[in-house]
Parts: C-alpha cells; sequence; structure tokens
C-alpha cells in the first residue's frame, strides 16, 4: 500500500479546471480523500509544503506507440507513407518481446518525468505491453491493432482474444490500471469482414475501440475511391462506432465525417506535433468542439514528435488553434488542460480519472513554479499552459503511488531500460543501412 | 578578466552546422581557441567533463520586447489589434525606469537559463535597457523605435540620437556587446517623413535598423490602401533597407516583397509561436528560405509567446514548415539551428558570434544529454532539436564568462528581480481593472 501524503497549503486545477487555494489536499488508499482550506485532524503518513507548487490532474496521453522509443530519430523528413514504408515497418519487423519490453518502460519514465501517467497504446506484442505496465505504475488503455496488408490476416486480432482472455486475471490487468482495448490500425490496412469481426469482438467483450482515423489527406482520398465513402463513414457503417471508439489524428474530416463522430460519442486524439512534423496537416479542432466532440490530445509515437512531453502539445494546441481557427480566443487555457486530462480519461472510460476533486484516483502531478519564467503570475492557468515547461514537474503521481520524484524513477530502471534499448536500435539500423 | 576553460572530450555542433566530436574546446580571452581531437598542452583554469554534454553555439533571439516579462499573462486572448490597443499600450504607458530595468533583468536570467545570450531588442527607455544588460552580461542590438501615433512625433527618435552620442562612451557599450540599432516600429505607426529620417540617421551612423513588417492581414491590407504598396515596397522606397534591417514576422509578405527582401539583404525575424497565439498567421518561410533570404528565430515578447525558451521555436519552426510548406524534409535540423544562432548572428552585425569555430566569440551553450527522452541517439541533430528541452541547458557563456550555470544565475540577483517585477506588475493590473 502506498503511503498516503498531505500536500499542505498548495495550489490546485480544481475540477472546473480553474486554479484554486492554497488548498490542502490528501491523498489516501489511491484516492482523494481531502480538499479543505484547513489543515484536517487526520494524521498521513508524509506532508509535502505546496510552496511555489501547483498540483495538477496528471496528464492523459491519448494516442501513442511507446514502444517506438526504439526509432527515436531514426526516420527523420519523411512524410508519412514512406516514412512508415520504408522506415519505420522495415526497423519495427526486426523488434523481439525483449525490445517491446525495455523500450515500453523507457517510454513510460519519459512519460512520468513530464507528468503523463496514462496513455492510450497501440502496439503488438501485448503480453510485453502489459508486463512493462504491470511493473511501472502507469494506466494503460493498450491495443494490438488489426493490421491486414494482405485480406485475410487476421493473426493480430486472434492475439487480442487470446490476451483478453488472459486478462480475466485480475493480477494481470493490475487493479484496472491495464484495460485492453480493440484496436484497428486504420482503413487502409483494413478491411470490411475485419472491422465487423473486431466490432463485433469489443462489443461481445465490452470493450473500446482506437484506430486511426483520415490522418493524411491521400488516406482519405483513396478510401473514397475504394468504398465510395470516407473513413469515417466506412467505419461507421461497418459498426465500429457501435463501442466507444477513439479515433487518432482526424485531419482530413469534412463536416458530415464530424457529425457521424458526434453522434456516436467517438473521441477525437488530436496530436498536434506528430501532424505538423509529418506534413499531415491541421485538424480543424474549432469545428469539431462546436460539434460537441470530445477532443483529448496525444503525442503519437517518438518517432514522429520525437519525445513524450505532453507539455508541448498543451501549448502548441492552444496556439495553433487560434492561428488555425482565426479565433485568438480559441481554445482557453482551461479547455487545453481539459483536453489533456479529463477528455482523455473518459475517453478511456476512466471516469474517475483526470480530475481533481474528493474521491477521484489520485493521478496527479506537481509543478514547481520557482522559475523565472513563471513570474509574474497575472494568470496561473496561462502561466501553466504557455510558459511552465514539462521538466518543472518535480512529482508524478497514479493511483497515490509516487512514480517520479525529483529525478528519481521509483519503478524505473531507466539506466538498464537506456542500455537495452540503444544495443538493438543502433543494432537494427546497422542492419538496416 | 573571464577564467580559461577546457571542455574535455565533449560533442559538439560545429561551423557547418553537423556534430562532431568528441573534441577538446578551449576558450580564453572571450574566445574559442582550441578544438582538437587530443588534449592540449596549455593549462586551462578550468576544466569539464564533457561526458553526456552537447556544445552548442549559445542561441540568438532576433526579435524581443524583453520588459514585456511584466505582462507575462497579463493580456489573453485578444487579436492583435485589441491585444495591443486595449491591454498592452494602456499598461507599458505605466512602466517607470525602474520597473523596465527589473524586467529586463529578469528576461535576461530567463534567457540565459534557456541558452540565449544575445537580443534583438525594440523596447522604450534606452538607457535602462542598456544598464540591465551591462550587468547580466548579455549582448544585444537595442533600438527605441519611432511610434508615431500623431503625425509628427519624433520624440522617441531624438532620444535615440541622445543615446547614440552617449554610446560613443566605450564603458556604455560594454566592449561591443551593446549595438544601438535605429528603429521604426511598424509602416501604421510610422509616416514617410520619419521613415527617411530615420533611415537618414542610421546611414550616417552605420547604425542597422530594426522594424515590424507586415505581421497581420490587416496591417498588409491597410498599408496598401493608405499608401497604394505593401508595406515592404513602402519601407524599401523611404530608405529603410538600405541599411542592414531586421524585420519581424512578414506572415503575409507577398513574392514581390520577398523579391525585396531578398534583393536588399534584410534578415526574416520570424516568430512562430507569437504569430499562431496571436492568431496572426503563419509566414511562407521555405519560399523566403529558396529566394535566398536570411531567416532568422525570434520569441517576441513573453505577452505573446510566454516565455524566452528558443528551444521551443527551434522545434515549431521545424515542424511548422514542414506542415506549411507540405514538404516533411523542409527544413533540417541543422537548417533550424543555423536560423536560431549564426542567421541571428549576422542579422546584428556580429560576424564572429553564432558558430562554433576557432576564433570565434565564444558565445555557448551546453545541453545535457543524459535524460531518457535523449535515448537512443540515431541522430543528434535531430534529437537536439526535437527532443531536448530548453531547460537541459546546464551552461550559457557569453565572450568566455559564464552567465549560467547548474541552477546559478552568476551576474542576476533574480529574486530581487522578481519581488520588482511583481510589485510593480500587480499594482498596474490592479489600477488598470
Amino acid at each position: 500500500m502506498a503511503e498516503s501524503i498531505l500536500f499542505e497549503k498548495i495550489m490546485i486545477v480544481n475540477e472546473d479546471f480553474n486554479c484554486e487555494g492554497p488548498v490542502y489536499l490528501g491523498v489516501d488508499g489511491g484516492k482523494i480523500d481531502c480538499i479543505s482550506e484547513t489543515a484536517p485532524e487526520k494524521i498521513y503518513d508524509r506532508r509535502i509544503d505546496g510552496k511555489n507548487k501547483v498540483l495538477l490532474p496528471a496528464l492523459v496521453n491519448t494516442h501513442t506507440h511507446l514502444p517506438m522509443t526504439l526509432l527515436r530519430g531514426y526516420a527523420e523528413n519523411y512524410s508519412l507513407s514512406d516514412w512508415l514504408n520504408k522506415k519505420v515497418f522495415p526497423f519495427e519487423a526486426k523488434l523481439t518481446e525483449n525490445d517491446i519490453y525495455y523500450g515500453m518502460l523507457l517510454a513510460q519514465a519519459e512519460m512520468f518525468r513530464f507528468g503523463t501517467v496514462s496513455t492510450t497504446e497501440m502496439y503488438f506484442r501485448l503480453g510485453q505491453l502489459c508486463r512493462a505496465t504491470a511493473e511501472s505504475g502507469a494506466k494503460i488503455n493498450v491495443c494490438n491493432p488489426i493490421l491486414c496488408f494482405g485480406s485475410t490476416d487476421f493473426e493480430n486480432f486472434s492475439e487480442t482474444k487470446e490476451y483478453l482472455e488472459l486478462l480475466q486475471d485480475k493480477s494481470v490487468t493490475a487493479d484496472g490500471r491495464i484495460i485492453i482495448d480493440m484496436g484497428i490500425h486504420g482503413e487502409y490496412t483494413s478491411n470490411p469482414v475485419a472491422v465487423e469481426k473486431a466490432a463485433d469482438f469489443a462489443k461481445e467483450h465490452g470493450m473500446r475501440i482506437q484506430l486511426h482515423l483520415s490522418e493524411t489527406k491521400a488516406e482519405h482520398e483513396e478510401c473514397k475511391q475504394r468504398h465510395g465513402i470516407t473513413p469515417a463513414a466506412y467505419f461507421e457503417k461497418h459498426g465500429a462506432f457501435d463501442v466507444p471508439c477513439t479515433a487518432a489524428h482526424c485531419v482530413w474530416l469534412d463536416d458530415e465525417d464530424m457529425e457521424i463522430l458526434a453522434r456516436k460519442g467517438v473521441t477525437v486524439a488530436n496530436n498536434p506535433i506528430s501532424n505538423l512534423k509529418l506534413a499531415s496537416g491541421i485538424a480543424n479542432v474549432k469545428k469539431m468542439m462546436e460539434k460537441g466532440i470530445n477532443v483529448a490530445l496525444g503525442t503519437d509515437g517518438v518517432a514522429s514528435n520525437n519525445n513524450l512531453n505532453l507539455f508541448e502539445e498543451l501549448k502548441l494546441f492552444a496556439v495553433l488553434n487560434k492561428a488555425a481557427s482565426g479565433d485568438p480566443a480559441f481554445v482557453t487555457p482551461a479547455q487545453v488542460l481539459k483536453a489533456a486530462t479529463l477528455n482523455g480519461a473518459r475517453s478511456q472510460g476512466r471516469d474517475n480519472c483526470g480530475v481533481i476533486k474528493l474521491g477521484a484516483a489520485a493521478d496527479l502531478t506537481v509543478i514547481d513554479t520557482d522559475k523565472p519564467y513563471m513570474h509574474p503570475c497575472h494568470d496561473l492557468m496561462a502561466n501553466l499552459v504557455y510558459s511552465a515547461q514539462g521538466t518543472d514537474v518535480v512529482m508524478t503521481v497514479c493511483d497515490g503511488r509516487v512514480l517520479y520524484e525529483n529525478g528519481e524513477y521509483k519503478t524505473v530502471d531507466v539506466e538498464r531500460a537506456v542500455y537495452e534499448v540503444e544495443k538493438s536500435a543502433y543494432k537494427y539500423a546497422n542492419e538496416l543501412k
């Protein structure tokens, strides 16, 4: 059991996504059990002085391919199609179970460093993704997506089935921290039969679905040629939106696509850095939000980012959407922080996460504001979104357990992970020269 | 005299903007006096182990309004015009000499924290800008721009003249660290007589010119209505480009404007975060560079950014220009780092700065790469531009003098600056409520 903690006289981002405080905030049994202007009578195991600190809900990264840490900086200056086919897929074909495991641990250490505890993850070798996450203490919605290069290749799908069975075992789901999702890589790597089979399976087992949607213009247009409908209409037609779904990217959605997503309650995982870096384009987030779509934030894999610092996405999400919409009042810092926390937790089906309130899961991140660039503080929310650095995180907590604090990774042997990741990464890069 | 320093076995970004090393790099008398694969015989005062470190040329921020630190987070969610007229100008009208001095010191501490030593600065109260910079040890090209709200208000211009005379005194120019530029705020706050007078004065005294150019569509279009020509043509016509000039923003240049800038050797100071945040737009950097224009990078003031971390601009410059041009191969990490260093130094007329080579000014920043997000390292230049954080700077050196090291500000009393800045900033915000 994690020790109980009392943060004393600390500023918080409250459930309305406003700054409030200073307050006393207590954590016990994995939950927030006290938010009070006065000191509680209860004795906590540990007390932390909140001076020059702000407590945020820990961040939720709604689109990742974490073991791609092995490919950081490997495939630079390619468009999505060449990047995938010429560089990424050949490299990934070499990855072993061990590579996935250590790549995952290194990624999760990095996440913790930058205040993220939960991710919506799409990769392969589910067993290793779960194993690393069970050890690291993170939360994850994880899928091994259907990826049909031929028309009848459902191998990955059966792997998902296998792990779903495996995960009836509570010791593997890690007290609910690990949730197995169904995954469909994308329209262009699927076919109607595979999508329907996956959707039916998800429905039957109460699973959520993750997929890539209209990331590039080519993907969007080619789908229309292939099927006579857009990718969003295709997935709707074949049942993928009949369960809660998180659709990554959505750069090229048309108005009717947005209507579908709004009607079906699909979450959009917006990945602004990755979309810019691969020259995929800029999603119309303002229109999505006006239509009532739940918009959350992701980094995508580090091969197209090239880090897992979601604070960078916070700022870019804010400023890019002002320019893209021509409206400098869109979005507000509160909307930005909500997209990176509560909206993500909702999309993962984690109703008690992503927000600071009494009884919520104690998923928290502590920001140190004692920095020259955090002064003056006319508007703490603005300072958090625009001025703060991901490295200002001094503590990351998941379900009340400290995962990172002041340079120390409590659950991950980072040196070992770096060693193992680099050993394989350089070997494969060399072989592919 | 600063102590001499030998960096031992350190990676460097060399004069071709490639990574090289490890090397021994010596600093003495304010210059780089050794770059060698083997240890030099010379004894240096101090030796620094280069393990897990990279030496970059210190960054050059080519468009700032540093004392706007007082307005950090003050004027959120406004378009440029409202932001300036309703919020910024009324606040700035209250600033005293002391406010400018302390705002400047706080800003320069923040710059040093993020590896920047030199800025191209446009603000008012030149004396305080110089006083703070003389103390902080930074380099600055500084101007007090002509800003004619009425048609005959040349008050600021005479202030520049006054300081130019003052700065014949070598003790004030701080051994060339401080260079006084002529400044013209913008087309919409000038008139032909004022521009010609300023240009003549600059020519006569061998000064460079700084100005704002085509930042917003409205500014660009209104100039055409007013004068029948674009702002670039207006400034060319009235002589502002007859001396070396740095034009900030340039978001709405048309093709002919770019031809003018290329022909006249005008540097464009691109400010991607500020331009997005104020919804001004996205500059066509690819076309500028294809036409041979020198493109450098700036943060603009913190009121529209909201920090002075030029590393954020590095990454955004790279990814935004990929998306804006539709070309994922544009720009390379080398081009990005060059824009943030050498191109900026050139625009300031500092021929011996912004690059690591034998005999160059020892303007250096040291990055610590011992971070989870800097591994693996398939491509160190990509890791520096896309993965590194501004806070990974562990040392910032200007003319061989250490200004920042491991959390210590050697020349600025940051606590005092924060105290003084906040005292005034909150008072004025309160008065303007």
